[in-house]
């Protein structure tokens, strides 16, 4: 369970979050994750000078609005990462603002060889992660 | 048919466009599709001192990531805009870029009274807008 | 002090942070720091069906950026807000780094009045905070 | 002089053109300007597989915001480029909406080495851009 709360530069001219923020927000979220777990954001994500051999792109992200949020409405974000084969996983989210359900997300990443750019297997650290955020783990 | 060119800002460290500003593309798309049709954005979109009678907030949104865009890269941009219902549409983005797809996204809008937040029909410079951009027409 | 990790979304292809995510980070902190204080975000910012009776408006910004900051980076944000005069404050933002300065913020806002746009004066709410900053408060 | 058109994700909750997107422009019209000139991004700006000898970072910005602009308020982008000494130039930048000046900007850039990140002189591409910007030129 992560938290955040909506901030002024989040809102557009209707008054409320604007829509691309909440997958900014997945995004984040994923990384603070994988940080809680132990896994180094220098390992997953490329940076100068370090290109991990593995990298982890998105192929396919959705997202249902269901509530506005509003400036300074804190939200509990859940995630349910799941591995979905070999080489790749899937992570659906939850924002609960005053504990109802007010939006859901879901990206969708594929693990490729850096230098190839062939699909490949998942890293370790994160087929860990994965093990651990199941339901029943 | 738009045309953009993906920009330095758009990108992340894997050198290529980071997946949320797709959907920000899309929205541009969007607004630029009515403009030409020659619906004024105040009449649709709200500003200061300016809210329309309906809102058209989005409700669903996904995408599709095929192949990755580089700084640089010119895409062309195509709508297929369509009515779902009285009180709702959808907007199909295909992004093309050497003639080939490099992604694709759906934005799903419904329509509300601004005031009172429930469900309505689609403002009539809308409708006109769906009717034109059928393929068909 | 308020803190925050640099994320994958704030970097560019030149794999460090993307300069105008700095401004951005500025506001957040701005926010943060009037929450700690006990002013609610909704009596400052505009929100659907409320609108303050005084706006203020962000007139000028500079920054400085002294060291590339990378994904995952923990940084830790001083702000240093300063009454002008009745009507303007402005605010000196720090971001450090393993105790190293890696850039420096600046933003300048003025009151006015939301129905007129004239100039007027800051919000008693707004003035506490300030004097509640002061280095010798 | 280059051009563009506030758009709704621009906006924030206070209805007008929110403060950092500003600075997001300013880059763009930098890199519109280039292309213009004949300078291609990849000899500029880094991507997967293709990093620069020499690039560029922002080490300083201001920007002045003098009027609000709203959603769909075209703009139009004057750039002024000027080399500050072998090693670095800086950008001044104005907004113009209906022929009054909505808003300025400047960026200032240095030439480091990408491998060793010390101080080096501009590439020579970017040097001729310079001077092809003079006002006199």
């Amino acid at each position: 369970m992560l938290c955040r709360t909506v901030r002024f530069g989040d809102t557009d001219a209707a008054g409320v979050m604007h829509f691309h923020q909440l997958l900014r927000w997945c995004h984040v979220a994923y990384e603070e994750s994988l940080e809680r777990f132990g896994v180094a954001c220098g390992t997953i994500f490329p940076g100068p000078g370090r290109t991990p051999a593995v990298a982890l792109p998105i192929v396919h992200v959705s997202a249902d609005f269901l509530r506005p949020l509003v400036c300074g409405d804190p939200l509990a974000i859940e995630l349910r990462p799941q591995q979905r084969d070999g080489g790749s996983f899937e992570i659906r989210y939850r924002f609960l603002h005053d504990g109802q359900e007010a939006a859901t997300g879901l990206t969708r990443h594929v693990a490729i060889d850096a230098a190839s750019r062939r699909r490949t297997d998942l890293p370790g650290s994160l087929v860990l992660w994965l093990e651990a955020s199941r339901p029943d783990a």
